[in-house]
């Protein structure tokens, strides 16, 4: 996930839901307009109107106007709303017969037709003023009125609330962009990054630099898009990120660089990963951990829209050990609780078998979550459908209990746990009636990995069940630290990989580890986390090339001759420098 | 040319030339740095230093500062010169036992090497100010001393004045952009860029919209590089212009647009022409050209450095038709006079047979332009070389003549051109003592063609030779407007293909000639050229569907299906629009 589906959201926040209203929203649209400016833009610059539609109140009455817009709807030849970028405007179509070209022109016109009409900011007369409407206290007397372009019949409303399948709404994507909704969330993602390029540009003195993207493959990493070049056999290769392009130009003393880059993964389309995305790519010499930590905390400040609740900073953290204990996840959506509880010692004396067994193993543990008014709302085949989620998706060791609190407790190994454990349970995960918990047991990392995903499963469930657990207009972001260097490589565990990538510095306080027992090393990389979707990622980076270089040639067994140019780089008085990169949609068109 | 080219210039115009100075210009640089806001940024938060080095001054006496920089050079081990990315500041380097190991650290890192120094600012003694120098009233005593990464002996010094060969240069990339010049062109790129911004989001209410990079292809224009995709034999396209994505945004209803745009052509490296590219791209709706030009003039001027002369809008237009028949180009540089000038009539009655000839034939003319000062300062080798150039890149029916304005006039020819002509001459072309004629016959355009040429090549050729024609620090606007729509053929005279893109609207007074004469409509297309090149280009669009249906298929006998989209979205309600693009360099990474 980016940035950009919680812009989405913010945008679905900002307007009514659809299909729960018969009117855009414009109201809120054009008070959003002024968020990246102290002055309100000029709308009618350069061009063949006086006035936006949107844009047209009381004080205006009088006014001689010209507007430009679509034609939205027709009332008995009487009324017209016109609608352009900015909203809507009610235009009164003369009757009299002087006017009869005028009339014809307005009221023969096809809806969406573009026209353009000049005439006067009237009052609306007593008592038909539209409250819902911004500009609903005026109208337009027209005077005249002309034909720009007419438009065929439509294969679906410019309306809200006109529900369109996906598969429409793309195929006549012009169409789908005039609604409210489209135009509003496109405004929006432009009004933020202009917060962030003049909180970045303006305010912290950071340099805008493009860095190219037809360029020579570099190992590792993601599968890169390949283009073939005018020599045979030659290839570019599309960036997955400016990563090496951005210490280089903290290298040649750039000091700040930022960019808004265009990335490419050729790993097919997911819905939240498409080959191409944009991020907000970051770096800074000199800094450390915190420094890049208060630097994107207030950037999110700052470009936050003026109509939410500011951002609270600083961000809350949470080491990676911690999230994985806690959440059974990197990403943790703290949005609600549910958190992972480690009961091993409760069974520690255990009849039941798969407990035992799992507890007698070197790793072995005993985990559950406590899913609160879990009895009461979850079904059957809600239970089913988890015990089949936990077997197909973890190995048999992995396997859930369920305990019913109603009363006495349900599951079909309740008769072995005794009042004891069952005392102590309780306490340990504060059970209350009508919940429900889920135990596993298992090795520490397997057994918080299968209840986080129990916990998210749960909380989809309890959600189309009617319970609220997460809030919709609620943006949790959390820090998650301190993640591993180092991973075992899946298909060969002696082997060690990059856990992000192999410019992370070490741990300062880990740096001895590299030579004894390199897998213990933490990495000073941080992601920031937004209710359960990474949304950026970063790392210190390491300036020292005999450490990158004993990191690459003996720990990771990379061919260093590939690097050469960032090793050498670094050995020409690189500075101390770290860096970030927030995940942008590639907008929504 | 982009964009780029002459930010490069005007970068240079800012500090002084290379290699005429040992001292980097910070002070202009960092004059500069205020450009595109009206609050200086912080460039010390978040990092690990209080104060740049650049920005000390008098004023901070007293104040004790942590500086992060390299080191630029060490005098007798007593100074040492700090750099930053805003400046130098002299750091003095303690003498006393008590500080044995701070002046270790600063005495044996060598020159590059990057360090933090905390200190004290101090006047410099009476007598030991350089008032050369920003900093220069002040210096730093060194009371801590960290080295955070040695530098080991450097391919070439980091001086502006160090001459390096550009493959040296393009090598260790990251050491030439620690140079003043370097730096300050890539802070400037971007500084322009943000306030294009600002002008465009801020003030006039435009919308940033990304558009995919990864598409399928779109007929004609130039080469496209191709990307495989992940199903065999398919491939997405790299766009050469967001043109169709732009057009579409308006049917859309987005009202004005604009992204700072990456694209792509598969024509190989030119000095002025890179595979990948960037540009300012532009879309508005209900605009015509006159809008157009408005709000790009409008756009220079607000982002032009504001230690330049501001520019004079409205910029000077000329049409197509002028521009070639003046200085037979489509971009000319009007920084120089030397313009052609149609002197068949003089020649109606010549002797000289190619005139004759020439003349005699239906579209026959004689051309001339008039080298001023060109006897006196051109050599015959110069001559020479102008009539190699003639012979080799033009048809031999286009043959140049030299006259010698000392006294009598020295040609090949003088003796075959009359008194009459002689006089007749010098009164339309204003020759006067020591000038140079060029003079050549044929049919129009070719003949202009060839003197536009061979001015460009007289203007280098004198300034190699010490005349001073065209003022560097001079930026010659200039609208090029009127293009025809279309041109024939090369390759099949009989065809029409678009002069710039089939989008292009025909000019409002020559729809007539569309279905009668279509090669003599003219387009609403201009381009805008500076000091001789074309630096952006643009046009109203087409927004009648039937009109773009009877260009493409029956005047351009393009396969409309390619292109059904666009003629859909035209049919539904798609309003009057236009843009441009102006190119930008990929900044100088």
């Amino acid at each position: 996930m980016y940035l950009g589906s919680w812009l989405n959201r913010l945008g679905r926040g900002l307007s009514r839901p659809i299909g729960k209203t018969k009117q855009p929203i414009w109201g809120s649209l054009s008070r959003s307009l002024t968020l990246s400016s102290q002055r309100v833009p000029e709308f009618s610059s350069f061009v063949a109107r006086t006035n936006t539609c949107g844009e047209l109140r009381s004080s205006h009455l009088g006014q001689e106007v010209t507007l430009c817009g679509w034609i939205q709807y027709r009332r008995q030849n009487t009324f017209l709303v016109l609608r352009d970028c900015h909203g809507l405007v009610q235009i009164l179509i003369p009757q009299d017969e002087s006017a009869a070209s005028v009339r014809r022109t307005l009221c023969e016109a096809p809806v969406e037709s573009v026209v353009r009409v000049s005439g006067t900011v009237i009052a609306r007369p007593l008592g038909q003023e539209n409250p819902k409407m911004p500009t609903g206290e005026i109208e337009i007397k027209a005077k005249t009125a002309e034909l720009l372009n007419a438009c065929k019949k439509l294969p679906f409303e410019i309306k809200d609330f006109v529900k369109k399948t996906e598969a429409l709404r793309l195929q006549y994507r012009y169409l789908d962009l005039r609604s409210s909704q489209m135009q509003h969330n496109l405004r929006l993602r432009s009004q933020m990054v202009m917060k962030m390029r003049e909180y970045l540009c303006t305010l912290h003195g950071f340099v805008d630099i493009e860095t190219p993207t037809l360029f020579k493959r570099t190992p590792g990493g993601a599968k890169e898009f390949l283009v073939p070049s005018r020599e045979p056999g030659r290839f570019y290769s599309l960036p997955q990120s400016p990563q090496q392009f951005k210490q280089l130009l903290m290298v040649g003393g750039l000091d700040r660089y930022f960019q808004v880059a265009r990335c490419y993964r050729d790993e097919g389309s997911r819905p939240d990963r498409q080959p191409e995305f944009t991020q907000i790519d970051i770096e800074m010499s000199f800094v450390d951990q915190t420094g890049i930590q208060h630097l994107v905390e207030g950037l999110l400040h700052y470009s936050w829209p003026e109509d939410k609740d500011p951002l609270v900073a600083p961000f809350p953290s949470m080491t990676f050990a911690e999230a994985l204990a806690t959440y059974g996840t990197d990403k943790p959506d703290t949005r609600f609780g549910m958190k992972i509880v480690d009961i091993s010692d409760v069974f520690r004396n255990t009849e039941i078998r798969f407990l035992q067994d799992a507890l007698a193993k070197p790793q072995g543990t005993v985990k559950a979550i406590c899913v609160h008014e879990g009895a009461k709302y979850l079904r059957k085949e809600d239970i089913e459908f988890i015990r089949k989620f936990a077997a197909h998706h973890f190995s048999q060791e992995v396997l859930p209990i369920f305990l019913n609190a109603r009363k006495n407790w349900s599951s079909p190994f309740a008769k072995f746990i005794t009042e004891e454990e069952r005392l102590e349970l309780t306490r340990l995960m504060e059970i209350q009636e009508d919940d429900m918990v889920l135990l596993t047991a298992g090795q520490h990392e397997k057994a918080c990995s299968l209840l986080g995903k129990l916990r998210l499963e749960c909380a989809d469930l309890l959600e189309t069940r009617g319970l609220a657990l997460r809030d919709p207009a609620l943006f949790s972001f959390l820090w998650v630290l301190d993640f591993p260097l180092f991973l075992a490589k899946e298909e060969s565990p002696t082997e060690l990989e990059s856990a992000h990538h192999p410019f992370t510095a070490p741990h300062p306080g880990d740096i001895h580890l590299l030579y004894t027992e390199p897998e213990k090393v933490r990495g000073q990389h941080y992601d920031l986390v937004l209710n359960g979707n990474e949304i950026g990622g970063g790392s210190i980076r390491i300036h020292d090339a005999q450490l990158q270089r004993y990191i690459l040639e003996t720990l990771l067994k990379e061919d260093v001759k590939l690097l050469s140019h960032l090793l050498q780089a670094l050995d020409y008085g690189a500075p101390p420098h770290g860096g970030i990169a927030l995940g942008l949609h590639c907008g929504s068109f």
